[in-house]
């Protein structure tokens, strides 16, 4: 008995720790649950950079969507018309289908852009050419910011080289490292300055309804990452090259730069130019038709 | 002092009682987090059905990727070759955007498909043409399922159209529905058989390492939709239609019907071929340039 006394504070005790770890743990999975899983290793230091990824809106649920798009409640009230595309004979189509792979396939991600200036009316049309994309219940759930100005350009330039660093400077805590060199050329984007343009492209997670509430943009991330496809072939078809980036854990405050409302988040980041005259590539290959492709 | 020896066995059964709930509480979070948020109506009926959706590869972590894509480890142990694509004079470049712009500007999302056969080799450009897409570190992490198949084609409608058939069902419990030959035309999806090919792309959330590890594909998502682009580019330069549907409940039984591994989930379901002679569209309008541009 005199043992049972004893044991009683100390049970006492486990029971407040047990449930101050629950209170905790709970806690852990709401903001976790927040960020979505975006990468928390700096949430402590600057906890308002990951908050602004919170999107809920990417195959959460379906809603009234079925899946086929641009087959929303829109297109009931929408008028049908007949569509009577070009029709281009057999040995048309298949060079036309010879010629386009042999344009895309000669496309690379290029991070030696030249400083030369490109006509904007190009990028113009490029852009025109990426808003044709489908889109979950045609939201068109895209914005293309241009930037050209250069003191623009060079803030892009700090905060992407800021978030690099730090994110090379947790890895060095991991891994030794005996090239810093070799390492620094990685967190350092001398082509955010020297583009004429960098293309950032925010995807619109939800809009605004006549009556003021919120309209959720289905499929949102993906719709914008189709457009993109679309823009990277624009942009091979006129001999300008980019590399496309996902610049993460700057898409807040680069939001905030570029006067963007809080429903738009930073998906993609693309300089633009022509490549620079000694601009190299890795000698990467692509994988055969068999490699990618199963038919049935 | 005899009343702390009562409190023992209360003190006990309390702190089993929390910690069973702990327990239980920890399995949950684990379930939802590998569910990542898929509808979970029909989990109760059909639990196999979402489970296969899982997908904790998106943007969870960055790990080794540092935002530019193709710049991974990948690179590091590949010689750099110079890159010098085709330069067109400014005339010809604004005259190449403007055709690439009218081209793809007259790309619709066409349910009309004729069955009228289209020739494989054509279909085979398209699809090498989709697979230049660049992807997170190189991953190329997309399989095309090409279906010409008649017997597979109708098997893939089954599944799709029991699926939509729970959707809509599911949503008459909550809307009252006066037309239901209007809806009932948004479930039955006869181009599924009529279209002469159906291109289901899969996304590869992971791949293999040589010594049999898990290798995580950053950005698989974002890579695939952006090679979905391209494809769509691809399609209206040859003249053939389709509609991009995200058959998303359904696409674990097609993943098992396809015979495709457990690292591949459905994105997208493409029906593609020549638009029937009576297509018909919606009579929408894009936004104008500076509806999705900013030029700053």
């Amino acid at each position: 008995m005199a043992l049972l006394s004893v044991l009683t504070p100390v049970l006492a005790v486990l029971l407040c720790l047990v449930l101050g770890f629950m209170l905790m743990k709970s806690r852990e999975t709401d903001t976790s649950a927040k960020e979505t899983g975006v990468a928390s290793k700096t949430a402590d230091s600057r906890p308002w950079v990951d908050q602004d990824l919170t999107d809920d809106t990417e195959i959460t649920d379906k809603g009234d969507d079925d899946g086929d798009w641009v087959d929303s409640n829109e297109e009931d009230d929408c008028q049908h018309v007949p569509y009577t595309p070009p029709r281009y004979p057999e040995e048309t189509m298949l060079q036309r289908s010879k010629d386009f792979y042999t344009l895309l396939n000669q496309r690379r991600s290029v991070r030696f852009i030249s400083p030369e200036p490109v006509p904007r009316e190009v990028i113009d049309n490029v852009i025109r050419t990426a808003g044709t994309a489908p889109s979950g219940a045609h939201t068109e759930p895209w914005t293309f910011v241009v930037v050209s100005d250069s003191e623009m350009k060079h803030k892009i330039r700090l905060i992407v080289e800021e978030e690099e660093e730090v994110n090379y400077r947790q890895r060095m805590g991991d891994k030794w490292v005996n090239d810093l060199a070799k390492l620094r050329t990685n967190w350092v984007k001398e082509y955010l300055d020297i583009a004429p343009y960098l293309v950032l492209i925010f995807k619109q997670t939800y809009g605004a309804l006549p009556n003021g509430k919120k309209k959720t943009h289905y499929y949102n991330e993906i719709s914008v990452s189709i457009s993109c496809g679309i823009l990277l072939a624009a942009l091979q078809n006129v001999g300008l090259v980019t590399v496309t980036s996902t610049p993460l854990n700057c898409g807040p405050q680069l939001r905030v730069l570029l006067k963007r409302p809080a429903n738009e988040k930073l998906l993609m980041l693309l300089p633009v130019g022509y490549p620079a005259s000694d601009a190299t590539v890795p000698e990467l290959t692509r994988k055969p038709l068999d490699g990618i492709m199963v038919h049935i």
